[in-house]
């Protein structure tokens, strides 16, 4: 039987539906226990759900557990120790939405963020829906390594990649060279990371320009999917810069191409261990296409992991409800950019023989570039043997620093490391291809 | 390429081997940057990892966050707020591998269980590594029917199902039954899920006796992974019942079977909103199977999720770590057993003419079956509509009560209002089957 949320998304978006994967067409979420629970919310008596409370919606907790939590007023204890919506909590997903929107047009449309578990699990559920067996997916090279995981190795898609950057400057037609040979008229994903990881780079104006343009040019020739992976959103260091979303540009530039949205609070409100992401679509909250893609969304979580985790929802929302995160926020992206500053001066001095630092101006990272005969890998595990220095090797020839875990006096003398490592890597290659000629 | 890790399996278990689905064989955990950053821990210059932390391994949290985990020591506060390990924190898997151990034999080998969000996650990592199209998974019917998402929906598994009760008694022989027709040789799973959703049943020694007897008679027939979904596990109500994991009576109990264990902290700890699962293999945490498993668990996680929750894993450890949690846990269990008690002795009066009481004595539901002509549906409708009273149906003639969410006093009351409920949808029900006459 065909779920019924398909005609909503055929009628109301023929795009998403020519995008969705066999998976994504199948799935729905079921009439089952939470939907019965939902269903029973408020009842006099209520043996709907098999969580153990006081029998009035309290938890009860192990006072071992509570008294972890004792930094939280008793009714968000009780909720960071209960079951969440499977959609996310309804406070949680409102707050974040503000967030977002933060100097967004009204007239710019988007739905109620579904709560996920990090950012990479809003990724795997949009590679749920929309990737699959032998789908394109354009992704800019090098990319984050994850997304290979994601997207080729569980749903068998297929990752098509184009240069990130053309000699030494940013690429902004990528994702249509990534798909220039795939016949028209053949659903494909894009993934625009920005800012990026490993580039740690945002295009400037022009840039985003052809960017946006290249995008819309793609959607003539075929339904697109571009999952905007804002990982990084708002942490950019540059004047004249754009740091809003991509996604905000997207919504209605073209009919053939959905942008969806996949952010969330680890690097945005530096929450690392908390795993609160979010997926957002570009469609009204209450209108039948969105909450077809919540249904099929939810049935996925459900699938998956159960519900989201409600302790960290409740640990983020303690921050979001407050006025003054948006400034601490940007205190923390104040830190990091004194950091960006010290390494942007410190990579300025690179001769650029060997090593050259690709263009960077956001976002966690810098990405180094070797010379065609030194191996990235190589370099890594020297530098970590012999100068105690650890970086990320990519793609045979790339280097990652993540300044982000770096403290802005180590920088200068990280970047010495590196020069010294290279070069020592290089002259024992230099050696070894004149010992085997 | 075939992961190296295949060879392992191969050799060391041939019945996981043959039992592995195609995702199953082609994960393998990639050398990326969890990999490279767990290498360079603890170098002077670590520029690995993209979180943002003061430099020296310590977060930068919003202060808005710091004071939500306010609870926690500054040690557990920074762990709570950085990313976990892929395979979850250390202290976390030790501390529940002997929290899991208690009582259990030291010959009894079993691995350092990895951390999944939730029970739920684990099983979706288990349907990931062993279930996929076509392959047959047998269930107690009914059964939870988040299996059929998880199992079926998700990777095209064949569920395949036998009573769970017969003539109202438990029947020990439903693995056997629901995999007759499949032919010998070929791979199946078997979940088992004691004390049983939405059952509330654990079986006594005799039935005990008889299900592992089934099981090894099954694994003459073919490989077979059985799941112990230990959700409920420790909640046992009646004096010689076994409140063991089936697991441990699992291992080494025929060379063809291999069971898993799927437990966590979300029932057995009562800590819902944490979402802290595990996934435990019979193998010793240094053998090289069990090091081949993890490495495709950690890469379908990371595919999905990233990294588990650190600020969840940390509230549990908080409890974990001290003497004091299974004093705490007991107080929990004692608290529904006065439930149970209370709601066995109100099941007890029902006269059984249209609705009767399954046998149940443990875990936190008991299951209701109403007569063949009346709808569970209708009744849960019906009830909701006009006695204020949730209750989840199941299969067109179940009734599950969560009493793990009742206060003990209004459990009579409940009882009462489901039979004159009940009554009340069967004589409507008689009177329509009159009129269409």
């Amino acid at each position: 039987v065909e779920p019924i949320e398909n005609e909503a998304i055929r009628r109301h978006s023929p795009t998403l539906w020519a995008a969705l994967s066999p998976l994504g067409r199948r799935v729905r979420y079921p009439k089952d226990i939470p939907f019965q629970a939902a269903e029973a919310r408020g009842s006099a008596f209520n043996g709907t759900i098999g969580q153990i409370t006081d029998g009035r919606g309290a938890p009860i907790p192990l006072p071992l557990v509570e008294r972890a939590l004792a930094g939280l007023e008793d009714a968000d204890r009780g909720a960071a120790l209960l079951y969440s919506p499977v959609a996310g909590l309804p406070a949680v997903r409102e707050a974040w939405r503000r967030w977002q929107r933060r100097g967004v047009p009204d007239g710019l449309v988007s739905g109620l963020p579904l709560v996920t578990v990090g950012l990479t699990h809003g990724l795997s559920l949009a590679a749920d829906l929309f990737a699959g067996e032998g789908r394109a997916v354009a992704v800019a090279e090098p990319f984050w390594g994850n997304y290979r995981q994601t997207f080729a190795t569980r749903t068998g898609a297929d990752l098509r990649s184009a240069p990130a950057y053309r000699d030494g400057a940013y690429n902004p037609l990528f994702v249509e060279e990534a798909l220039a040979d795939l016949p028209d008229g053949e659903p494909a994903l894009a993934i625009v990371n920005l800012p990026s990881n490993p580039g740690g780079y945002s295009p400037v104006s022009a840039e985003r320009r052809d960017l946006v343009a290249s995008l819309a040019r793609e959607a003539e020739r075929r339904p697109l999917v571009v999952i905007c992976d804002d990982a990084y959103s708002g942490l950019v260091y540059e004047v004249g810069v754009p740091a809003e979303s991509l996604f905000w540009s997207l919504i209605d530039l073209h009919p053939a191409l959905v942008p969806i949205k996949v952010d969330g609070a680890t690097k945005e409100l530096s929450l690392f261990g908390g795993r609160v992401g979010f997926l957002t679509f570009p469609f009204a909250a209450d209108s039948e296409v969105a909450q077809a893609l919540d249904s099929k969304v939810m049935c996925l979580l459900r699938a998956t992991l159960g519900s989201p985790v409600a302790t960290a929802q409740i640990v983020l929302l303690q921050a979001l409800r407050e006025e003054g995160v948006a400034a601490e926020v940007e205190t923390v992206r104040t830190r990091l950019a004194a950091r960006y500053r010290v390494l942007r001066t410190a990579l300025g001095k690179l001769d650029g023989s060997k090593v050259r630092a690709l263009p960077f101006n956001s976002g966690c990272f810098a990405l180094l570039e070797l010379s065609p005969e030194i191996d990235a890998e190589r370099v890594r595990r020297h530098l970590l043997a012999e100068h105690d220095t650890g970086l990320v090797a990519l793609g045979g020839r790339y280097l990652r620093i993540a300044f982000c875990s770096v403290r802005k006096e180590d920088l200068p003398e990280l970047v010495r490391r590196i020069v010294r490592g290279v070069a020592e890597v290089a002259s024992a290659g230099s050696l070894e291809r004149a010992g085997s000629r």
